[in-house]
């Protein structure tokens, strides 16, 4: 498989002939952005459909006509039954991804953890990875967590490498890099998280990771430009080279999220790894085109 | 006085006719860059300066002849003696700004913070301002503290504010507008920042920044972009036009600081806010450009 540097690629290889195209649960596809989404994910033949909802809504959009081998409607008008039964989709492997349409996302995370019928086996984490395309930057950046976990527990930032690791791997990045983001190069007892780092950096020379390559600490500019690194005189494997990143908390995570969209103008897509599927937790906010990446980056990672 | 938007007109505004050049006492100017930075603040007419150090790597530039009326030589050899020659410069008014050359930061930190013959008052804290200059934006930035203070206290994060504002008003920005940055809007005792930031709330309405406007809990791009604010109905006198941000925490605002530097090519020039003068306290890895435009800022402050 190729290395996928952007999000055209990425598109293009889950839409390549002979492909098995993922099918996705969606909970609730009642807004024009999810809706536009899922039309645009079948013309790009990158997706196939269970859409559980409104049929009111759902029923007439061209799309179900269109593609109609390819879109199945289940109709569903309580909110929490169609989260649960988009859920059951998944547990019945009658669905690869899981996706929020309309509804609160409290309302899909208690469908996700219920310990009958959910989707997370006991002792995994639910950990939330994003892939960032920034314009001038020549691949996609990996990153954990901006949005779900606030202050990692040593526990969860395990789980926080292996879920970029597996995102990078969905991409066709076999050996991927990884950097442990703190503010200064140093492990000090005045910052707790670079003891975890340190845990981190053994386990992966334990082969934990497999053959990804985590290192660290090291900050945001020697992990992602290659001339800092070599300014400073550090050695590492990843210096400047990141395909993946892990923050040490969700300010940190969310500022480095928000940043690159506000001022270098980047596309993100954004999934929660850990469940038995890739889940798709789109923002209300969130546009046509992030919930059209964040479904592709999933399907790749299904 | 003129709004300031970006280091090139600092510069202008430095070098006007009829303004008082602050005069800077630097120790140990030793390194080629703080030099070369030295040589264009001389060249540029934005300040005039003291230099404490070593005859021997100072006194053959040219400049010392060139602006032989706009620089005196304090020789010095020992490392520790210069910088407490350099603070005492300042205290005794001699100076407006100190400004650290070749020598280790904990070293001048030492003289600065001496509670005999330093310039730290008792109470009060001394912080790091940075302000950035991001291609495509319309204005400079500044925030705090991406460099000296790991977990602010409540009482620390009055001073960040205090000195963010202290900076924008130092560029001409009368009312500045500073956000205090959070992953969420949501004041939420699962984050005890926001609690913080509700107590600064207050202390802005009744008046303790002056005419500064302070609001938040918001994020990066509410803060500095305006759409966003917009789209997410977001009410705030400050959405998206942020002169100031204030980060949870160090990894926060290294996160930023190193993120606009490595994607967006940001300028940046930072300064400690808090002792009786201004101090420009570079990394050593930093290059001529970006120790001028700390001198720059400074001065601005003095």
């Amino acid at each position: 498989m190729q290395f996928i540097r952007n999000f055209t690629s990425l598109f293009s290889h889950l839409a390549a002939p002979g492909r098995h195209r993922a099918r996705v649960a969606v909970a609730c596809p009642h807004d024009e952005s999810t809706l536009e989404a899922v039309d645009r994910a079948l013309a790009l033949g990158i997706a196939d459909f269970v859409l559980v909802g409104n049929p009111e809504v759902i029923a007439a959009r061209p799309f179900m006509t269109a593609y109609r081998d390819r879109v199945e409607l289940v109709p569903e008008l309580d909110t929490d039954t169609a989260a649960a039964r988009a859920v059951a989709l998944v547990r019945e492997g009658r669905a690869d991804v899981l996706m929020k349409g309309l509804l609160n996302t409290d309302n899909l995370l208690r469908a996700i953890l219920n310990k009958e019928h959910g989707i997370l086996s006991p002792g995994s984490v639910l950990t939330h990875v994003t892939a960032t395309q920034i314009p001038g930057v020549d691949r996609l950046i990996m990153f954990s967590d901006a949005a779900v976990i606030p202050f990692p527990t040593a526990e969860q930032r395990v789980a926080m490498v292996a879920a970029v690791a597996k995102v990078c791997r969905g991409l066709g990045i076999s050996s991927p890099r990884i950097a442990l983001i703190h503010c200064s190069e140093k492990t000090s007892p005045k910052f707790p998280v670079t003891a975890d780092y340190a845990m981190l950096r053994e386990m992966c020379a334990a082969g934990a990771f497999g053959s990804a390559v985590v290192d660290g600490p090291m900050d945001v500019k020697t992990a992602c430009d290659p001339h800092s690194g070599a300014v400073k005189g550090i050695d590492s494997p990843i210096a400047g080279m990141a395909d993946g990143l892990i923050f040490p908390d969700i300010e940190a995570g969310n500022v480095f999220y928000k940043t690159v969209t506000c001022f270098s103008h980047a596309l993100n897509a954004g999934m929660l790894v850990g469940a038995s599927s890739p889940v798709v937790l789109p923002s209300r906010s969130d546009d046509t085109e992030s919930k059209l990446t964040s479904l592709a980056l999933a399907c790749a990672c299904a």
